[in-house]
């Protein structure tokens, strides 16, 4: 059998993102017993870092055991039963995937749409609010890994209170790099995965869910379709009782723990500024360099910065050359927008001054090889000027 | 923020087992991108390795990204519709999961029983095969990780066949420490965990189905009701075209390659004898020392020992003991056999005879001073002869 060829990569695309070496140190500590109670004390600290990241209060706030994919089903198949009436906002991949996932709970699901790589319009869910009658939640993308929108949120959420409807929030490429916000933005369901600004490896989906949710979870006429996502049982686990479920994946708690450790070290607050600071540095730098942004000024996701892919340059062989002579990983675009945008992620641990400039600089370099005029010291002088 | 209390202990439970410590500092290598190409070929020298210790040529040979309960889902989630008849059988607390599970995809399940403690008799098997008509599939646990029980399955298979249904296998606490042998066996669909005979952390669940599996599968009349575990999907991540699924848990994957390397470099069949002979080393050592086991010899399990808890001794404080002077992990009972028994694991890189040793002394020592006459030289004696 060969040796795995895990040589060390940049990982500027859209997740993951690096981890800083004491998340891969940690999660390489001797495995516990998932009901040893030196582990229970670490679930319990995670449940308490994990609060405030996501910033709320809500005692349900804990790790799912699969990737920010199971965390979207448990959302759903928690809060959804058949003939429910739900509305999902689509403005990319993850909102498809999110309206798919509802549907297979057996619910009936009206889609607002937004163009690729704009938000989407809270006038059109308004319609839709009054449209449609008696639906029970909305579901949303906060941040569209597929476009790097950032959706604004508070006119949305106002109406769905209005309506007196959930709100179920896809977090997972802006928690720990955007504020969430939960309790003051009134979000009644976020889910997350660990593997974007939180910087640990994939592996593990953070939830959080209020008292409506709760409500809605503890008064459901249908049993949740699914035994491994299934919240009634799994916050017994989590919970005070410690009652069995299934067995936590240990090790990758202790990663988790401590990189939200890092990121009570840093502090919220500086982080989401280190965040903003290194997008627009990178945005001034690719528009200096010549190049167009999918997205508008204002909508940009600070995690994920998207990239039109200029004229007479194909997609693939600038990834290939980015990855094989600077090891650097960026992405590609997903369902409408493949070939025709980049998603260069500056996501946790990656989010640094030095990454901009070496992937300025080897972006430029490439792209001129290739007969793109790429003005690289220009790219340089704007960028150098804003990132942290 | 404290520190992590990850003490070594020695995981003498039903899982998770000690992981070797090759394992955990694979799974600290450099997180790499879930499209890497030189993570795709940690994937398929992983599906490789996979085939290897299941003993099959089924292509689908994967692991998905949750633990054994997920891979449980799984099997049911894709291989059922609403309507659907399943029997299931159940001799423990795993069994009756699996039942659950069933029902919640829609199916009308019928339940076989069989004592806690004793297999499922093949008798009664055969009896609601001729009742009840038309089922799809059978499902039933092969290591009862409740009870200790290691069911034959010869018989029962040949029954399925012969009406022409699916046989659905929980493998969780066998594989890697007992010949699954899926081919030659005849199982169509299998599922296992990584924190037990394999000796991985927990957190993903190895599966792997045949060509009567895969035809369910693609003839289905309605959508797999999980987004997340539906292997028409899936597969075609982990198959030629790496259609972008979800964001595999990477680093999982390193220590799963490593875990399963290490199987390659011993052979499951020298793996499967050392199984065997340290649990007749801690059976007989147990035996001679004055204590009862549950299941009779023929049907134990050689990961899993179950000990009847003598009269006039209390379950929780000798666990309590055992990890605060010892740091010796064993697991209570579950169910029904909650406060009746211990389950002793030898699995994996646990399977140790230093391990069985270490056991049998702390053991006899904490009874002796609780009043049981515990006979500690006999009981090493009786080991010592078989251990390996």
């Amino acid at each position: 059998m060969s040796r795995r060829d895990t040589r060390e990569v940049l990982l500027m695309g859209p997740g993951p993102s690096n981890c800083d070496p004491r998340v891969l140190r940690a999660m390489s500590e001797p495995t516990l017993g998932h009901l040893d109670p030196g582990f229970l004390a670490i679930m319990t600290e995670t449940m308490d870092l994990l609060r405030s990241v996501f910033q709320t209060s809500n005692q349900l706030t804990l790790a799912m055991s699969g990737t920010g994919s199971a965390g979207m089903e448990t959302s759903v198949v928690n809060m959804l039963e058949p003939g429910d009436r739900a509305i999902v906002c689509v403005h990319g991949v993850f909102g498809e995937r999110l309206a798919d996932a509802a549907a297979r709970c057996g619910a009936e699901v009206t889609v607002v749409e937004a163009p690729r790589g704009e938000p989407v319009d809270p006038s059109k869910v308004r319609e839709t609010l009054d449209r449609v009658k008696g639906a029970k939640l909305l579901g949303i993308v906060h941040a569209e890994t597929s476009t790097g929108v950032l959706q604004p949120m508070a006119d949305i959420v106002e109406m769905c209170k209005a309506h007196g409807m959930l709100v179920l929030v896809d977090a997972v490429t802006s928690l720990g790099g955007v504020p969430v916000d939960v309790d003051r933005s009134g979000f009644d369901f976020v889910f997350s995965g660990t593997q974007k600004c939180l910087s640990c490896p994939p592996g593990l989906s953070p939830i959080t869910l209020n008292e409506n949710a709760l409500k809605v979870l503890n008064s459901r006429k249908t049993g949740v379709r699914s035994w491994y996502l299934d919240l009634t049982m799994i916050q017994r686990y989590w919970g005070h009782e410690r009652f069995y479920h299934h067995t936590a994946p240990v090790n990758m708690i202790y990663a988790l723990h401590e990189a939200l450790s890092i990121i009570e070290e840093e502090g919220v607050k500086e982080r989401f500024k280190r965040h903003a600071a290194n997008s627009a540095a990178l945005a001034a730098g690719l528009e200096a360099m010549g190049l167009k942004l999918l997205v508008a000024s204002g909508y940009r996701l600070p995690s994920l910065t998207t990239v039109i892919i200029p004229e007479g340059i194909d997609d693939v062989p600038v990834r290939k050359r980015l990855l094989a002579d600077y090891s650097i990983e960026i992405g590609g675009g997903l369902g409408a927008l493949k070939g025709k945008i980049w998603r260069v992620g500056l996501m946790g641990h990656t989010s640094r001054r030095r990454n901009v400039i070496l992937f300025l600089s080897a972006l430029g370099t490439i792209l001129r090889s290739m007969g793109f005029k790429a003005d690289t010291a220009a790219a340089l002088a704007a960028a150098g000027e804003i990132g942290s």
